[in-house]
């Protein structure tokens, strides 16, 4: 093995650059050449690609975003933009690809791993929906970036007895908004994995109200139902006046946190170590805190489910 | 004097509490009593009063919101909800009452002084937009909970080579958008105080992009332009695609600043001062880093203009 | 089941409250009274029981510290000492208890059980060296708190091409200090599992120096050697000029982390399940991400080891 | 005015990367050639130049430390070290200079004024020891790191019922330990300007128990007297057993707050206006807000006093 390179793709995710480097720097430990391409799959079909040297990702294990930038790709879904990608490596006698991302990503490359490519998936998104891994780089971030400011969302609902709706990223998939509701201690959550029934929870404000609870959260998925649409059908049903907040792109910067970063260092170290040992087609993950290994196809064909233990916790503790 | 009432109006801001325990540790150092009123001017009508040791705002200095909740009133605007106050100061026999809150509260404070209860008014508001005062409590505060949260939209921003609009808070005043600005490097910020011309804008980021920046940020105070209707006309005009967040209520919370803690600690003592010397109808503020007083009246009759050097250096310091 | 004491013991940690309040609010969910222990095992022996209701935990879930704050006792440990706890119990006609503490504080428990006290331990300690847990309560809160302090020095050693020593607590068990390394992207970590050789540490700064680096960091864990101790050895043998920083007591405080304040309200609410189904003499515990009992004993039995792979990544990623 | 040569001297302090980044982009606004000088006066004498662009400084306005480096220089001190740079400034041809850095590097920047050096001072210091400016870059941001971390201790402090000792930075100024004090809700503070009497403060403690407080947290400047040195002396005269925090080099660095950063490229645009208008020997300051001029010697001729309101507010709130 001579030379590696590595991408971020997708959307960007805290602990993305620490992946970065540990790969960087595992690999030059381990007496290979590291490249990194820019723009994700758009930069490796027109051959961004840059030489990294320890020095290059020196300081960047603390920052939020990705220094190779990320992108989606159309292009890269034909048959052409395959092509172009896998001619660039050629190009630069690349003998193994490190692809940081979700399992979008690892689709693109599933592709070029049966093209012949030797690719390791690394798994970072702060949506946590990626099969074969029990975490993703990122998500704890993400969850601790919910939590601080929900916190804030806290001190005025309770300065100002109101309800308050706040909408948290993932489409299909509602760890983020579980964990953030049993972490705030929010009276009520709605994820895309669950029935919502509008009559159950206004019975549970109503309750609330009179256990003398003069303020109530509740945590949306943005997956399940937007915000402004929960606040609707509360005050249709319900007479509840609710203030609503979207949390939006916050989500996805800031400083990785430890377990992050931690997290980026191992997987990007143990994706070398595969490369090294001859293996594609595969993603790394971890399984209770394992490092471990397995085919890409598992990030899209697998399902994790939410924990009903925390479903439940959000009603029992928040009496 | 023997018993001094404290309470919290409008809006939350955070210090609210520092200045709560302030006025109350402040006051009974000086063989007073102090009673709190919850709930602002509607809690002043009904009654609800608490007497206030030391160790009952013990540990609350750090924690946003406010104990003493805070509303809104339509009833303390008629002569009635007014008379009913006066009977309850009466009733609890208050020989000076502290209210905490922007102008919009400074106005029922008046009502009070010319009925002849003595008080004094201390500025708590997030959007800074009180005359009379350098500063008020708690937009320190969220000026910093507003940069973190545009710091971390920077780090997708420019994972993404993406253009961003963050709208912030500021209804009739951009301080905390111009000052958003300068201290995150924003390429362009629009306030309610300058005419907005959509057509310079688009040659300022068309210019920006010639000069090498693969990404820009936006912010837009509520009071000027929602960020969604910013989004839509540099569509229209530029085609330009960008992404909105909206920072909203976490602007009002968390922990105050330092800045924020001792100005609250300042201003509530200095309004019990105020008090115990026989003085009425006036608000406490700073003025070059002094405590001073000022007539109720000039927290809206006044005007705190934006500082012209901090727009230029928008401009200046985003080449 | 009818009546559930809880009390914290030892030193405290992050996540503690949100312990408290998934105890209490779990159990009265579950029809139980629930009494608050002030002190640990001091107040235990001298009475100082207090109900607590669903709204007197309401609002601490993301408090640092103890509500009921925590001691270490000397009496507990005689005959005397055990005798008058079982008594106290006994007047409140307590069903069962729940121990949040370390492993010290769990022989304490453990003496209870013995002398027919129904007793469950939930692990809080934040240097995570109890067996029978994966993790314990306020682990990665103080990890945070620890990895954010030494990116503040690294931003001091980079300005000023210096070596800094950091260091970080743990008296028997280098897991705080190996994950600080790790996270913080250290040169080079000390820990009491593993023999120390400061000419091999000054040959790794000599090479990296030489490598282009021109500041190192070394984490070094209290229970190894003392950073003054390491400083001064590096001077004798390697000519370095160290910088010291002992991060101290800041490092058992703050809000609690959202994986902390999730962990702590599932170990709180799933002891309280244990109770209920008449276990006692155990401790709760995650294994793999899932809630499990294990003897108490198997707190201060077994033995958690480091990660080997962690110890390498130290070496490979500081390149 | 054709090149401006920019340099950072003295201890690091957060914000010191902001006024870099104005200096460099308000002179290139202007149409100048900016130089960034390396590691201080001992960068200067050696002639270690790197020309700077916009894009050299993006991204660095959040970043603490200085990407410039800094060091302390004693052969800048003799006359041919000054010889030096005068020499390594002609030879660049530079037209004026930028110094970053407390009043002792300003003394350094004065012997090039009087050899006919255009020099302007930015004062960067988290002391906020310099005379002439109201402010000094990186001040507020040590107030708040060091408020973070007492808040941390009072966890702990409050759940143990103990007496803690926090030493902060402050040689000769007590700034930073009395407005910590203020804004932690301190029961006491011992600073440099202020006679300290071990029986008054141990009266305090006395009483302050007494009425029920039953933890304490006092503030030492480390100029005044070591956080040892006071728990020794607590413990002889009355008996207390104190715990000791040194908050130590953590306080110098960190992300600058929004007031920094945004004191920073004021400050930093405002020397360059005065390079341009020719102006020399001056350093650049805040007097109520808006940005002046001084000489440089004010900046250690001067005397900055304390405020004795704050001092009193130490006693006053902490009852």
């Amino acid at each position: 093995m001579k030379r590696i390179a590595v991408l971020t793709s997708g959307g960007d995710a805290p602990g993305m650059n620490a992946a970065i480097r540990a790969v960087t720097r595992s690999a030059i430990y381990d007496k290979a050449e590291v490249y990194g391409v820019f723009q994700g799959y758009e930069g490796l079909m027109d051959g961004a690609f840059q030489r990294l040297e320890p020095r290059d990702v020196g300081g960047i294990i603390h920052r939020g975003g990705t220094i190779l930038r990320t992108a989606r790709s159309e292009r890269f879904r034909t048959d052409e933009g395959l092509a172009d990608a896998v001619a660039s490596l050629e190009r630069h006698s690349i003998d193994g690809l490190v692809v940081i991302g979700g399992d979008g990503s690892f689709k693109g490359a599933y592709e070029l791993h049966n093209l012949g490519v030797p690719v390791v998936g690394v798994p970072g998104t702060i949506d946590n929906d990626v099969a074969g891994t029990d975490e993703t780089i990122g998500y704890d971030t993400a969850l601790n970036t919910a939590l601080e400011a929900v916190k804030k969302l806290r001190d005025t609902a309770s300065s100002h007895d109101r309800l308050f709706i706040v909408e948290v990223m993932g489409r299909e998939a509602g760890f983020l908004a579980l964990n953030v509701a049993v972490a705030s201690g929010a009276e009520f959550v709605v994820v895309p994995e669950r029935k919502f029934d509008v009559g159950f929870l206004c019975d549970r404000l109503h309750q609330s109200r009179k256990a003398g609870k003069q303020h109530s959260l509740i945590v949306v998925a943005e997956g399940a139902m937007s915000a402004v649409e929960l606040k609707d059908r509360l005050k249709d049903t319900g007479g509840y006046d609710a203030r609503v907040t979207v949390l939006g792109y916050i989500q996805r910067g800031g400083s990785p946190t430890s377990f992050d970063t931690i997290l980026a260092s191992r997987m990007g170290a143990f994706a070398v170590d595969r490369l090294m040992e001859g293996e594609s087609g595969i993603m790394v993950g971890t399984v209770c805190h394992e490092m471990v290994a397995a085919p890409l196809s598992r990030s899209w064909e697998g399902r994790k489910p939410l924990n009903p233990e925390l479903i439940e916790l959000v009603d029992r503790l928040s009496i």
